[in-house]
């Protein structure tokens, strides 16, 4: 952990430049707007230590797999994400040097991102060795208004010399990814052209054809005039760029502004791809940079609007739960269902597809609380269009109905490790459980109709054939598992397995029985198109009844899995501080042997189906596992978080909050720089609304049981709860729910109902 | 399974060509002598498919591991075998035309493998395009008495036409092994020189820094006299040669004796390479083919005086015995307590490595009984030698004493899956096992005083910080472990495991008594040497004590592990054939939740402590676990016919007789292209010695209990025990053991006692 950024409400700031801090200040400082994103790198010529990339929204290369020794069942291709043409970088030459910033002496000093307004500014004069002394200020964005421009504002004052300079904006798309295994190049050149201020470069990867154009257009002024000095195209290999150069005066104010269009023909054929380029980045261009970036920002406060949460009296807390929402909302936008959210979004290459379980257990209720139900609605039609790509999965490993894959792209699996590839299985019901959890909060029933059902058939078909009978125990149980607790490989009867797949089939047979009653013609086409017979909900209440659940009679706890209790019983607390992180510290076989828990496993059961234990039982389970809880995932103090706010652990889950929410800004896991942990920042919102507001979705109502942490003063956070868009206000005194839009509302806040009418606030004594 | 070779009791016959059955032939005609080795490969070139393959014992590479996911404690690197230049290979051309036996119609095709003298014989006509027939004859053999000589001598005959003949005996050092990842050659050439009728090649690997010098020389005889053609050199990258031409008559008989030593720096410096070769080459050249041949026939005429085994009656097993024999004998000599047994031997680059438990489970009687005791004494010195790299393999899982590796060629690990890497550690065990094998076998007590007990003491301390104490049930227990049956992963107690680390402890402890009697001098440098304390014995005394084992109480036969009885009941005879071999027909997690067994796992328990169980526990083991059992390893059937052997399922233990025995030769498993199943040859020599034969070392006497297979009309195996050379003849009626060297030796057959004299034989009736 280190604290390395200024604290800021709604700013992080980088002051002072230290080149070993440069990649964790670049992944901080990644932009992005669901369509594409970049890290943030210099604009100018770098050689030091830096991860520079671009990344496009489901342009991904598929890398042989390549393991040790290969196991039938395993996926021909890994989904890599690929680090696409740079498009940000402009090189500078200072009287016929080109200018390297790890050469230089930083005088000042200041990267910053702007999250209200969505940009990075780079502010800094730097002294060369003979003494000359220049000041350069840059800022740049993604717009978050048309997704597919892009624009820097660069700005080049000799401050203490008179000299040359040049200036060469570039698109280079000679790159190669870091994590590439021999230095493998994935894109190939197709076309490109320099004319005047105006260029582009297509390329396509070389597999799976992925067409991309970038096109940049640009222009310069000498204070704040147009200058129309000489240019010259520079045209290489998977490389276009154009030069200006310029004698400058002491002081003088070079302005350079580059605009970018990033087109694609996976939403253009390949044919228009430059044309549309063109016309897009012309468009840019003449609109210039201030009009762009005001309604780019305009877009941003629109999202601040309806996502904002506001922390008074604890500065940390409120940066963090900013910038957690803020890169939510660059990674994923849900106008395409064809896109996921990357466990790194656009701020790296690590981990490869783009939708782990990540998506449904612990992204979607943000998606689904803080922007139109269609967003949320995308992320389910991701999966549901990749039914049949899981079916396949599933016949493959010789079961039957549909297994979604543990980590992918196109709805292939490309995971390989047999015991998360295989047997991970518990993510097949996290995606039935994001339907239920859309219906709960929506209404939407009819999504069920259309297209949720036939996931809950197959993902039931799955477990079926999953379980085994044990006729000596006359119980089912689901053997060779790994459950969400991932230091644990291979076990049988993983409680949290166990109880999903039951909750999966008697979820699919309750829904069943809803469509049968309020859509009797669409349902019986379902089970025509399903084939779907009698006999199978009586095997799956069979196996609902019969379920095994392992359980400590001693201490009335749910027991993790079959011979949890052999392992020597210990407590996180008696480690040594040497043996943390054990990913780090421990060999494998240690982990798995030991009895210490990656991240919620039991607790993810009780969070999932909170209503069904007693306060007693979840607080008897909380204070057995979470002693022995590492929390080594970045998913675990979320879920935590939440849990233990529920039982009046009140310091507890704000520690876990707090160990959440800066994960990133904090560098806690000394990973950050190899990008952001895009799908724990939900978690963040999670502990927040659902664990310090304690808001639920009890018998269609929304409810409430808010506490004001200790350390804050008030907090605030808005969720768009169907047609209503509510402001939920806490401070030490009060609870104040205000109708921002939306018509009378019943809700219940401390067990006790309230209405809301339209536009008016209502005010509970805590 | 295909019966593709002729049925001869000395020979492995091929007749026809068949071009897809090429590969197999050559693995099947493999050569070797423990130094070094060749497959069956064409002496000419052969643009069809082949594997060409020559391999230097203990030259290897270190290959780069490549994972999809790293996990702290695997391995850098993977010892590859590598495939080392080609010094077989006479290349010809008929009137200027390259010949390629895959172009030209075979008028006759023998390929034969004679085991007795020990050498390949390919002899064929062959017509070309224009109507020539040639005719072919080869012989070839790797000296057993020389072990750095190769020779080939080869005749060609022009049948039907004149024409000019050229042949250029080669030395190629550019050749790439056929797994490797991405084709890249693991040699860099060093030196070479071609100078009349003897050429060099010198080479070094790219890592590690091994030289190899293959030196040649020939001659050539026209009809019997010497020829003096003129010749040329031919000198390329990595490759040297020599031709000579001919014009021939029809019928003129060419023959060109090609003599080959192979030094490296295993056992000479860099700069005696080339003088060292030279010396060899030109001693072999001097010698003449027949005399080296000679000299080399004599060496196996030894080798089968003390190790064959006749069978009367039954040629197909006859020949198949033989045939294991005969690769146990080429594969490993004993002289090198650096080298041991390849699961490929020299007949394929599978698998890298060379040292699998295999050699200590399965391979360690057939040398202990066959051949003096050095060569049984020299495996475990391997072990022994390795002794400190296992120390740091269990000190980086966090473990004490020693862990040995689960392959390896140096000492070091190289295999890389978790649950195999970290989790397969009953091979400790078989190590000690190995040990205590030798001692009961040989009576070289001595052996524990200067080796065996430091082997012991580190191999207990492993397993006394490997286990865990349940407090609960006041038991140790072993978890996270996959035992012999590699179709389970990471299960808890492994009863296999768990026996045999209880039986190490106990050894270790009855082996430090004995020391403190015998040998007090020696056992208290001992002890201090290895820090040994009076309370690792209690601790030791302890877990042997409260060790636990799962029990299937219902019906009393140990359980394989925790929850085995949880998994859904089935036998092998209620699958499909489709589904057969599980393991190129399930995907894993099927496998591993199945109730299949791959190999003898408790029963491989039973086969080693068999003294300890009584004949109806054996039998309700077998009974139990056989019939689940797909003996997908070729190291099970070998076992399971022992003790079929033992409990009177004669039948049965036939059948798993002939499946170890003809692995190969009929091709069982479909993979005998790729090299052959070396450590299982082994086991079918333990098959008929331990399993028909009965034998068995009983309170330091050497026990029989033999019978005769139904098929058989008799049998007779050789073995040398301590002093004693005896030849055991079992018939319909009698039991004949004579002892061919060796004084009064008090012997059991069927539990009662007899004494051979001196070159006597014993009669028993059956």
């Amino acid at each position: 952990m280190e604290k390395y950024f200024l604290v800021d409400e709604w700013n992080v700031i980088e002051e002072g430049f230290k080149p070993e801090k440069n990649r964790l200040s670049e992944s901080i400082m990644s932009l992005g707007n669901g369509y594409m994103g970049i890290r943030g790198n210099f604009t100018e010529f770098y050689s030091g230590d830096s991860l520079k990339g671009t990344y496009i929204a489901g342009v991904y290369y598929p890398d042989k797999t390549r393991v040790g020794w290969w196991k039938i069942g395993y996926p021909e291709y890994y989904a890599k994400v690929i680090n696409a043409p740079d498009f940000t970088s402009i090189d500078v030459f200072i009287d016929g040097e080109r200018l390297d910033l790890a050469k230089v002496n930083f005088k000042t000093f200041k990267r910053q991102l702007n999250m209200k307004e969505g940009y990075v500014d780079i502010n800094f004069i730097i002294a060369d060795k003979k003494g000359h002394e220049t000041e350069i200020k840059t800022r740049r964005f993604i717009s978050l208004s048309k997704g597919e421009i892009a624009a820097i504002s660069y700005t080049i004052i000799p401050l203490n010399y008179d000299g040359e300079i040049e200036l060469i904006p570039l698109i280079n798309g000679d790159i190669s990814n870091e994590d590439s295994n021999y230095g493998e190049k994935f894109w190939d050149e197709i076309n490109k052209n320099v004319d005047g201020y105006y260029g582009y470069l297509t390329v396509k990867t070389k597999k799976l054809d992925f067409h991309v154009t970038v096109s940049m257009k640009y222009n310069v002024t000498i204070n704040g005039k147009i200058a129309n000095n000489n240019i010259y195209s520079i045209i290489k290999e998977k490389y276009v760029a154009s030069s200006f150069k310029t004698y400058c005066k002491k002081g003088e104010i070079i302005n350079l502004n580059k605009y970018i269009a990033i087109t694609s023909n996976r939403y253009y054929n390949n044919d228009e791809l430059i044309p549309k380029g063109k016309e897009i980045v012309e468009e840019a261009f003449l609109k210039g940079f201030d009009k762009l970036f005001s309604e780019h920002s305009k877009a941003w406060e629109k999202q601040w609007e309806e996502s904002d949460i506001v922390i008074t009296g604890d500065a940390e807390s409120q940066q963090a739960i900013r910038f957690n929402i803020f890169h939510l909302n660059q990674t994923y936008n849900g106008k395409d269902p064809r896109l996921n959210i990357g466990p790194k979004g656009f701020t790296g290459e690590k981990y490869g597809g783009s939708t782990y379980w990540d998506t449904e257990a612990f992204c979607f209720p943000f998606y689904l609380c803080t922007h139109d139900k269609n967003v949320a609605r995308n992320l389910l039609l991701y999966r549901y269009n990749h039914l049949e790509k899981a079916k396949e999965n599933a016949k493959k490993l010789g079961l039957k109905g549909a297994l979604y894959p543990m980590v992918t792209m196109n709805g292939e699996e490309c995971h390989n490790e047999w015991e998360i590839t295989f047997e991970e299985i518990h993510r097949n019901a996290a995606i039935s459980y994001a339907i239920y959890n859309y219906v709960r909060y929506t209404k939407d029933e009819s999504y069920l109709a259309d297209y949720g059902f036939e996931v809950l058939v197959e993902t039931s078909r799955f477990w079926e054939s999953r379980v085994n009978y044990n006729a000596t125990k006359d119980k089912y149980m689901i053997l060779g598992v790994t459950g969400p607790n991932e230091y644990e490989n291979n076990v049988n009867n993983n409680w949290y397995t166990n109880t999903m797949a039951s909750w999966n089939l008697s979820y699919t047979m309750e829904v069943a029985k809803l469509l049968k009653e309020k859509y009797p013609e669409k349902y019986n086409n379902l089970v025509n198109k399903l084939q779907l017979k009698e006999c199978e909900f009586e095997k799956w209440q069979d196996i609902v009844n019969k379920m095994y659940y392992p359980y400590v009679e001693s201490l009335q706890v749910f027991e993790q899995q079959d011979g949890y209790m052999d392992k020597e019983q210990k407590l996180v607390s008696e480690l040594s501080p040497d043996d943390l992180p054990l990913n780090q510290k421990w060999s494998w076989d240690r982990i798995l042997r030991s009895c210490f828990i990656k991240q919620a496993d039991v607790i993810q059961g009780l969070y999932f189906l909170n209503e069904r234990y007693d306060i007693d039982t979840i607080k008897r389970n909380f204070d057995f596992y979470e002693p022995k809880t590492v929390h080594e995932s970045s998913l675990s103090a979320c879920i935590h978080s939440v849990i233990a706010s529920q039982i009046g652990y009140h310091d507890k889950a704000y520690e876990l909050f707090l160990r959440s929410s800066r994960l990133d800004l904090d560098n806690y896991n000394n990973d950050t720089n190899d990008g952001l942990h895009i799908t724990s920042m939900a978690g963040t919102w999670l502990a927040i609304t659902q664990g310090f507001g304690g808001m639920k979705v009890i018998n269609d109502k929304l409810c409430f049981k808010p506490y004001l942490p200790s350390k804050w003063k008030a907090y605030s956070f808005k969720i768009l709860f169907r047609d209503h868009l509510l402001k939920i206000n806490i401070n030490s005194n009060n609870v104040i729910i205000t109708q921002e839009k939306g018509s009378e509302l019943i809700i219940k806040v401390y067990d006790k109902e309230y209405t809301i009418l339209k536009d008016s606030t209502v005010i509970v004594e805590k």
